[in-house]
């Protein structure tokens, strides 16, 4: 309790800690979660912003209660109101108007010395005597006693540095404060908060189906968790190879029409492996990157020995002319993405492929945000683009000659997403695969993933394999939402696919923005900053799913409506009359068409799924589970003779199916007591 | 089906395709799982070795059956003895000995040829005239005539380079097959293999102490699927951050006495990211490195900017010499592990400790393979060292100053392995575990861990804090299975831990060993062969529980008596007469002491638990049991209510504990007609 005993000394000179009470200084030293700084680094924030006082009151609540709650910058926000700071337009002359940040300054200071101090103490070595400060305190003064005496080499200060490395991410707005939330299966879209009793609607999660609760997939869980346990104990060479990881294989294998699959721990690790491993062994291999790829395929072209050539996104002219640049024998790797997730663009992977043929490069397709949301059977754009051919195709699993899909070398994907699972792979040749299988060190040298996931990632893909409907609707609530998010004028990122980003333009507004629909009103929406994405293109970005009802989706769009207007963000015609910015409000705009049609949703037939209301459940199709049981019937026996325990009526059938919606019916997010 | 028209064609010119059925064929071409090679590879492959052509007739009735068997290398063996392949010096002469061999030679070569003209021809690019083969043969024939017209620049031949690649690891005896291994959570700790009714019995799992079956840690996680389903739905930052997780890193925050903990989707991620991002940012940073570091951690040094300095494996002095090459200002990282998992040596942490004080450096310690398992809470061989002053330190969470868990800067451990999960994690002060949460790209772009396996990690980490009987019993077996094994004069590498390496010192006699284990003696123990191990020390790598009974373990003593004697595998004497090798049969051996003292044990004062005979059942500590249920009554409700579903009698409590150990009477293992 050294930690604790200095603070209780220094908080006598603080005006900030003298209104906390021992208690929760205690809790702050021995308890502290590292998702918050320890204190000093909060005391000391606290003196170079306006809105950081007041978040550290906040924090040190929450920290106290043993995890983050939803409350944050919101009320900030109103403490900041009332005291005439001015949020827009923060500045330092502002911090003397915040009542907590000024009183802060020079507590936080002596804060850093102190902590700098003890760290120096505790270990058996010296620092220079001219290192340490002017000796008006007191415990520099301890400080000097201890160290004037032998003055040798400085070591390295790491704790130092990690403090400085954190103050760069506070500086430039890039500090993430992870919310807690908890998605609850039996009231999805719903989440509890920290505290279990206060719940939000999530409108951001990458479970884009809801599949992380689709009742053949829980199903299919507690059968495997009973039989086989939890993990899987091994690598894949040793113990951890087991008949659901190979059945897992061979499913994605089918649903890309590839010889082979392998899993990963997740898609992240699939993208750099195999970026790594191919980069370094292709004798001097070219790898040519979408500006916009994602950081997993980034890290992998990184840790590889290839040469990494950068083209503009969905460029396919600069993709040319940097690919002309190179011998046709030179060994190459095109890779990018279908759907990129943070601006919701799809990439032109057929023209891709011509390019790829014409210059003797290898085609990698990450389609992460795609898998399980396009194409009839789910395997993602690549298969989305012969629809009619894959649709008629139905069940086989042979390659269809010249399709996009078979023309791709190689796709990854993820099975945390759209199937609402964990993990990741990639498909392609027999040989390819088996490569990365014998040469990958991210592959080789970690257990494998336990049978339960990898059981409910295959029950997920199957049953999407059988049932469109999910797709479809989903691609019809995204369309609602997009819709009516215009018809207010707020500034949707244009798009062809699933993904719903409203530009907010700033960092710090993005996440009061964030932090205001949640806490005003219960919407869960999480803003995404830079490095996600450029500066001055910070965003709110939203995911709709099959499973949110009309109701919701139009108090979604009055919330932002709401919250927009009260924090000034700029609409569509603000930023056209700036020019526009991120394909808002552009002077010249292109003409975005869905990549689903409305043939592919079923509303020229009549086939379209129905829009859920609030109170209705959820659609789960009945051939699709009776599939997908039986594919397990070999492993876990029969399953569809056991209990149920999701409620509700499916097809008849009492006991199974999706629970009704559950809804909000009002704000319940109380205000916890100040500590 | 173009492959396999192609392949009829030419079966009818091989006498070993000739065999084989159509359908076969059809299911090789059209199923083939990526973990075997392609059907022309593994013909090919035939020619050069001669074993691998009875390997081939194996494996494709495995491939046939949809997933691999545990068959392999022993029905080889029988085919060799029959034919007089001697197996111990196998030579290029023994081809013509070999049926399948020699008759898979020309055949295999067309099929390469095949393979490529196929390659070509699919791709619209062009190939030199020049380099066709001559046209003896039909397909070359067709080839050349689609290519001669236009010879242009040659194309990377991707195919064929991936097939050089897995013949590297097939001529070095590297390539890998993986066993079909289902570890049965209610028959620990036996497995059933590809056929769901042949069961062996597991002696290399990672799960050290069955965890992954335990009764509270099951049920715990039945409840967390009901409550928050499957996936994460997000990264940490977006919807994947739960109260599960923020809980599970303050237990093993709690567990190491640190200020913070910081979960990854494995430890391999998490050494990864932890290494390259350090190694990264800290100016001019060196890392030493054991020369034995796992895989994970030789990749985070190479993915950083870092200089990486190896030092001997457990060589203070080597170590010593190299930091002293280095200013004290330069930042540095002593990068280690406690227990080295392939030989079972343990790090002197203590004294490396000192060293890190004395020149400034970061002590970075894996504690993959001793979490769980040493320490009177199961946090690793650093809180082992000071045994007794942690026993006495009881439930507290502070840091205990100057204890060696103290005074190492960074703990990295696994879910995966003693905890029977999934995950892993680093622990440290707030500052440093928020820098990597703040600037690791591995652990901030990644879908976060499910909440039920995060869950699931939490209960067995809570269960082994409270109840050391199991680290205990484990290491109890592990001494009686040594100690009878050298009775036995079979070659255990000696060392002071829980592995149980026994030498066989060749890579194919390894891999038969292992194989004829599995198949006559129903003991599943993969080989461990280069690059996991060095040339030459290649090995049997045993782990034994808590749970294996003491029939069990004399019948694997037994067992591998037997195939030594049958495989003439040298034992210590043999070893001895050679001058020793890998710490077996030395001149001068090292005197070698368990690190769990008899008095840790609790053999002085009779605390310790009683060795199970087979069918009894394995002991659940209520205590321990209880205390972790409360842990979870926050989140999920109150557990000790619910129906439980393991069945047997624990402390007079129906319904709960492990089930009866179960044994193999006789070798299931049956063979599977020829396809």
């Amino acid at each position: 309790m050294d930690k604790l005993s200095n603070i209780l000394k220094f908080k006598a000179q603080c005006p900030f800690l003298g209104g906390t009470k021992t208690s929760t200084l205690r809790t702050l030293c021995t308890r502290a979660s590292p998702h918050y700084p320890s204190l000093s680094r909060l005391t000391e924030k606290a003196t170079g912003c306006p809105v950081m006082g007041p978040i550290l009151t906040s924090r040190s609540r929450q920290i106290a209660a043993g995890y983050a709650s939803v409350a944050g910058n919101v009320d900030v926000k109103k403490i900041h109101q009332e005291k005439g700071v001015d949020m827009q337009e923060a500045s330092t002359a502002d911090i003397e108007k915040c009542p907590h940040a000024s009183a802060a300054l020079s507590a936080a200071r002596m804060a850093r010395e102190l902590s700098s101090a003890q760290k120096q103490r505790s270990k058996p070595v010296h620092t220079h005597a001219t290192q340490t400060k002017p000796a008006e305190c007191p415990f520099h003064n301890a400080k000097a006693q201890t160290t004037a005496t032998q003055p040798v080499e400085e070591v390295f200060d790491y704790e130092r540095f990690y403090g400085e490395e954190l103050d760069k991410k506070r500086a430039d707005n890039s500090y993430r404060y992870f919310n807690n939330i908890n998605r609850m299966a039996q009231k999805f879209p719903l989440a509890h908060t920290g505290k279990v009793t206060d719940q939000v609607e999530v409108w951001c999660a990458n479970d884009y189906l809801g599949m992380g609760n689709n009742p053949v997939v829980l199903e299919t869980m507690r059968h495997t968790l009973d039989t086989y346990g939890h993990g899987a104990g091994g690598t894949r060479n040793i113990a951890g190879n087991t008949a659901m990881h190979l059945a897992l294989e061979d499913e994605l294998a089918a649903l890309h029409r590839k010889d082979g699959a392998l899993v990963f721990s997740s898609c992240y690790v699939a993208n750099d492996a195999t970026l790594s491993t191919l980069g370094t062994k292709f004798p001097g291999c070219v790898i040519f990157s979408d500006k916009m790829n994602h950081a997993s395929m980034i890290q992998g072209m990184r840790h590889s020995t290839a040469k990494r050539v950068i083209f503009e996104h969905n460029n396919l002219e600069d993709l040319e002319q940097k690919l002309a640049q190179y011998p046709k024998s030179v060994p190459k790797i095109i890779a990018f993405e279908s759907v990129y997730s943070m601006c919701g663009s799809i990439g032109p992977i057929k023209e891709i492929c011509d390019l790829a043929e014409r210059y003797g490069a290898l085609t990698f397709l990450d389609e992460v945000h795609a898998v399980g949301m396009y194409g009839p059977t789910g395997a993602g754009v690549a298969e989305h683009l012969d629809f009619d051919v894959y649709t008629r195709a139905g069940k086989t699993r042979e390659p269809i000659s010249r399709s996009v899909m078979d023309r791709i070398d190689i796709i990854t994907g993820t099975l945390g997403k759209a199937y609402g699972a964990i993990g990741g792979y990639i498909a392609g040749s027999a040989d390819f695969v088996d490569v990365i299988r014998s040469y990958a060190p991210g592959f080789i040298f970690t257990t494998s993933l336990p049978p339960i996931n990898v059981a409910g990632a295959r029950a997920s893909i199957s049953y999407q394999k059988e049932y469109i409907g999910d797709r479809q609707l989903k691609q019809m609530n995204v369309r609602n939402v997009k819709s009516k998010f215009l018809a207010k004028d707020i500034p949707v990122v244009p798009g062809p696919s699933h993904i719903v980003p409203v530009l907010v333009g700033d960092p710090m507004l993005a996440k009061i923005a964030s932090d205001t629909l949640l806490t005003d009103h219960g919407v869960y929406v999480q803003a995404i900053n830079y490095p996600t994405v450029a500066r001055g293109e910070e965003r709110l970005r939203f995911t709709v799913t099959p499973r949110h009802t009309a109701e919701q989706m139009d108090r979604l769009v009055s919330a932002v409506d709401q919250v927009f207007t009260q924090l000034k963000v700029k609409r569509v015609q603000d930023w056209k009359a700036e020019g526009g910015r991120a394909g808002v409000g552009m002077v010249d705009p292109e003409t975005v068409t869905p990549i689903w049609t409305d043939k592919q949703l079923g509303l020229l037939d009549g086939t379209a799924p129905k829009m859920l209301k609030n109170g209705e459940k959820g659609v789960v199709d009945a051939r699709a589970v009776d599939l997908t049981r039986e594919k397990f019937v070999n492993l876990l026996g029969p399953l569809a003779t056991v209990e149920l325990k999701t409620g509700g009526v499916f097809n008849g059938q009492v006991g199974f199916g999706y629970p009704p919606v559950n809804t909000l019916e009002q704000i319940p997010i109380s205000v916890a007591a100040a500590a």
